[in-house]
């Protein structure tokens, strides 16, 4: 059954072309560990078949090789988020709002990443910046927003206290991201993690370190399951 | 404005009466740490208000204590889950069926209590048990049963990888919980836990080590939500 | 210079007699390690200088060993807490109140150290417990007595978030206790200690998992100070 | 009732306008992760409300960033505190003098971002450097100064040991920074972090690794409180 | 008995030539932290005996200075694997194909690196590539030729999955090499090596981190002792 | 095609049939985790078949247990080991002899455990015990055995170096279990574990902590094969 | 060469009888993971040279299972040190003292094994117990017997800074043990053992937590090297 | 008694001139996390004394600006060993010669760093490099050398067996260096750190990770108290 999935193998990648039919997903590719050359190849693949790509975690010089092939005029490079975007086709907009909140002003890189993503999958989102626990009478001004949400996104690093906080102030589920922002006992996003991991609160989930990406991948799955309605019903 | 939200003071607790109102949670006590005698004194105060009671965590002994007030002849104990349950408004039951899988027969009493906590919340379940990565084709069996899943609870100890496989075999929300069953370098739940954590496959997000209480609410969360419908359409 | 400060040489030990005299401290015996005759003697030769004596995490069988030596008929035993206590001299109680804050129930063992620790240095206490961050409207409830204090000790396990949110409401410091409570990725304490540690708020300064004796002892410090004004003015 | 306190979103940011008022703090800025442009104009929402504006880890382009904007020509770099400080209200200095320790001379970044945060705050300082427990004479030689202070911070890598001596020496509280400095098993600060946390000494806190910043407020906050006398007196 | 096998003494290293003669290796060396001097002399010392000789983790400078002493014109750089490889005399073909697995396109270094040492040492190899445990249809399409295999390198990074899936589909041994790729909780190929070391599936053992060498090393001598036929037969 | 292996669903477990046929295995039951009374069904729908069958890590009382059922006379335990043994069929002995091999007497427990289980599966093994590198003139006496054979098992704990001397002084490849043999920095098994991965020695693999099953099981697996010959020649 | 030195196979273990000759050891057995019938049997075959023995790490039991045997009327516990000890020859006493210096009363059983080792081997030890830093006025005291010394032993759990005080406070080699004495954030040893390894002070080596035994053996290979003067000498 | 000892306040370090006095030192700086300048004012202090003067850890740099104040013309850098060498007055040579024993010559950094600071204190060294345990012909080729020594110093990186193969060969002290020489799971030295810790041999003792240094002082220390023979006698 699973054999006759579509993938076309570029001998150091086999490209899957049924996630995109399967999930609504983009295609994407992760690019750290690929050079550039293997990177335009899988690129070429993927937008040959006229969906959406989105390829994460990109330097400026990957955006610039793919630029100098001429070959996508409509791929654009978002630098904070570090992901270059090439939208084939526009989904249409979700129904409901996806916020994605974070603790710091450091924390933006990875709010951008999941920002994103989760708008080429067609959710509009609104980025809610720097409300960490320290001063939470920022993070209540936003409040009534959150409490409107389908599914919210949290990203937090240093000590990722704020995906308790929220969890606990609404009935929705929370992805909690802990990001590698800190030092010294941050171990590089360590500390967070753990923290968001004994989160008190219920209906808090977590993912990687940093990964904004699959936070939104999530985000939105869930969301486009509520506003679809249930497989059953 | 959070300031008025109803709790009882018992001293040594604050019982928080709003949850069940806000969420649709039952109200529960997570036991470890408090003395049978604290345990009976927060089970009275939320009984009292006549909404479901889950008691986790819970040791047989901590059951015969209450059992010995005569004051809850409804409540009874789940062995396998350690679960205290007095179910006194029985909710509708769920549309779709919340499928709870599990890696090896070991995790079994994780699966449990993820089991009885979504039950209680009026969820459908099934458990698919025994279906580690090691043989392949015993899930590969129960796939069209996942497939046709809103959300998927995935448990696994030793190296974790079923999340990732199940991840990438459906397209719905995956929560995976990674159990402290294993030996030598499992390192009690750790091993699992970074596994799932890195899973590539999207749509997986984690939950502390053996919390099945904490991924069936988040699951029920998520399903709620879809059968209910979007909160903004 | 400090080659004349007293002490005796019970061979098994350097039982230190001028830290009563130099900091205002009871005599104090850690437990752990010792055997029962040794705590004994220990507790004989602090007793005998007329000071007040303090013995932390000590099994009820130590007490038991004491008490039938027939010899500290005022000594007397907190089991919350694991604590002997024999107060010879009721020093004078402290003018402002400090205090402790637990997130859960099961914190209580560490607070109840504090408490005991703190009230034989003469500081009056007040125990807040169980108003972790997944439910805020119960620590907003006592937020009035938290601004009053010149020192508040935050009791927390798990995800230990309580700390920073304190520490952000208040304008005193903050003294963090991670504890040993909770499971999984917890790492018996690891987790909420690494979150204080990277706490975004200031003031907060933090103590060894569990250590309910020294977060009383430099409160009280910080707090006799306070009210005695500094040793320059 | 936090709601009504004042902020300003920057959108990247919300920039907390009560700290300075409730705790005597000045506005602060903690640099890595930011660019230089979210940073300008986070300083020059500070500055506009006439207080002290203090930022931390700022490498040089920050503030050569911040120069050649030309608008806070009061504004000064301190390189080894890696600081940038604008000091728009002199605050009257403190009637005792807080010692800042450090065991090595490595140590030196740490104590001077220390330094600096206490002088802002208004705090005299004196720096006594490099006096390792590997050779106490040198720390003997400065015990008066260290005996007459009403609170100590003390700076250590490597071994991380002289906290712990100190605390033993003195009757106030002494607040611990842990140094990344040292190589091999010291693990960038974790091994210098164990051993205050350890600390046998009564009355020792500890802070982040290498974060002079916030044992410089806590100690701040502590010697204005004892300045002030109590609250409650 | 030992003391009498050849090795040469050039100072800093002691050139062991033995082990071609024992194992059918060719002559090895790990260059990181060597000199290129110390290379270029080991390696003169290695090819006088007319063996083949391999030299791994090698930086491009390193074959460039290797080349410029213009004595081995036949040794040739292999940029993916880094290693610079000398064939002085070609081995016979093995008669199966070693089959080299991996999870995804970031692996491809290792791999590359496991390649060239089972090739010089006779192994005929096959470099099956990107066919992780997200996609299993991927890893399915080459079912047949892993079935075939006296012996199978995998090699995977993130979670690290895949050898105990393809353990689970073969009924031959699996070297298990984890790779540094990934980020945030993969600590740099930890999260992978814990969760091969706990994998299921029986026949699976373990490499060190990113050790294309030494998974090839040990495939080689399987496969040659099985096309050889057992000692004792 | 996987879909039609054979196992049969007991509900809490998925026993699995067709790796006996497939791999020449036991069928194998794990034990820690499992109800006694799950142990026994599993048994019995294994022990139907007519295959052997192998409990690992079973206590006293799950045997007990099983005997009580007299339905498995010719059972027996192995209390070194924490085996259960049933031998249906006994399969043809080895050519070739396997050495498994221990650096201390405190390793026995591992070493029986990977003897039982060769032993089922038809190998002759030799223990080699007590031969630690701090005396290496005990390994050496019996090196001719060592170096006659196909493959070896090397047990370790505590350092763990034994596992490097050996695979330098043979040309076979050595399958090195790590134990949790050790205290203080051994860290249950981690030290043993990082230093067999880090063996400078090629043909080195290693396994879990104390899993001499997995060891035996691998060892089984080349024997085999070598003594069968490829199956491609 | 190492082939012809003596030893005996006892199946389970291999009884070295050169180490005494070698080294002037008593011959030692390490208990734990050895059967008491194991034990009983090694301690035969090692007192049957009419040697010394030691074996360390001896539950109670052991030594009632040794007596029962009623071969070595000589043999006597110490229950402090769980140690067995069998002197059949009286070694001459040392010239020297060796002071074994401890920072608590609870790292007392450490310091009995090292005091046992040292005295079986012949060495005058003196100790001198809980004089840890947070006291220094314990420790100056005894500061002439250690400036005498010619190696000391320094055992110290918590935060172990009294090896690197000591350290710089003689001139002769100091062994560090780090005990497992603590709680919480001393991680059963591993704070002490980080402490000391990152020492400051010159002169200071290290060796397991809790390692009384290897402590003793290299103070007194020391000891005995410089009372007897150098082999080249 | 401790407070007449010389030193000299520079502001930023305390320079300590009793220890050459007391320990037979060279005067040393560490150099990392120090400006060149106060490298260079440290340097001036120590060298006006006389006494010969050792900077370890030092750049080339260092070494160019140390160069360029014109005032030290007998002072040399040591490029591997990364020291700059004053040697004011020669020491008279050792009887004995220390060797210096490497496991790689990758670990020759350390063994270089080691040599100069035994040679400036007078020892004569012998360096033995590239014996690791994966070729124990190599070292038994040195044993005569080794068994000759007073003490050894062992060195060594990845695996860091070679401390427990020479401690079992010999009869005098072993002090091991573990080196960050490795990749993946040797994390920098930990893995050699725990293996050396773990050594089944006595007599090994252990400095911190790359802490050639220590190790030669150490060493040094002991053998001259050999040489010298006993205080006491």
């Amino acid at each position: 059954m699973l054999r006759h999935l579509p993938f076309e193998d570029l001998g150091f990648a086999h490209v899957d072309h049924h996630r995109p039919i399967r999930q609504g997903f983009p295609e994407v590719i992760y690019c750290p560990g690929k050079t550039n050359e293997q990177i335009i190849k899988i690129f070429e693949s993927l937008a040959a078949k006229g969906n959406n790509v989105l390829a994460t975690r990109a330097n400026p010089e990957v955006f610039q090789s793919l630029a100098e092939t001429a070959k996508f005029s409509k791929a654009h490079y978002e630098q904070l988020a570090r992901a270059i975007i090439l939208e084939q086709k526009k989904l249409p907009p979700s129904k409901s709002v996806l916020p994605i909140v974070t603790a710091g002003t450091s924390d933006l890189p990875v709010a951008a990443e999941a920002k994103v993503t989760a708008e080429i999958m067609g959710q509009r989102t609104e980025l809610i910046c720097d409300v960490g626990v320290a001063g939470l009478h920022r993070l209540f001004d936003h409040l009534p927003k959150l409490q409107k949400a389908n599914v919210i996104i949290v990203i937090a690093g240093m000590e990722g206290a704020l995906a308790s906080v929220v969890g606990g102030l609404v009935s929705c589920p929370v992805i909690a991201v802990p990001t590698s922002v800190g030092y010294g006992s941050s171990f590089e996003g360590l500390s967070a993690l753990l923290t968001m991991f004994n989160s008190c609160a219920s209906g808090v989930t977590v993912v990687n370190i940093d990964n904004g990406f699959s936070a939104a991948v999530t985000a939105t799955l869930i969301n486009r399951e509520i506003e679809a309605g249930s497989k059953k019903s």
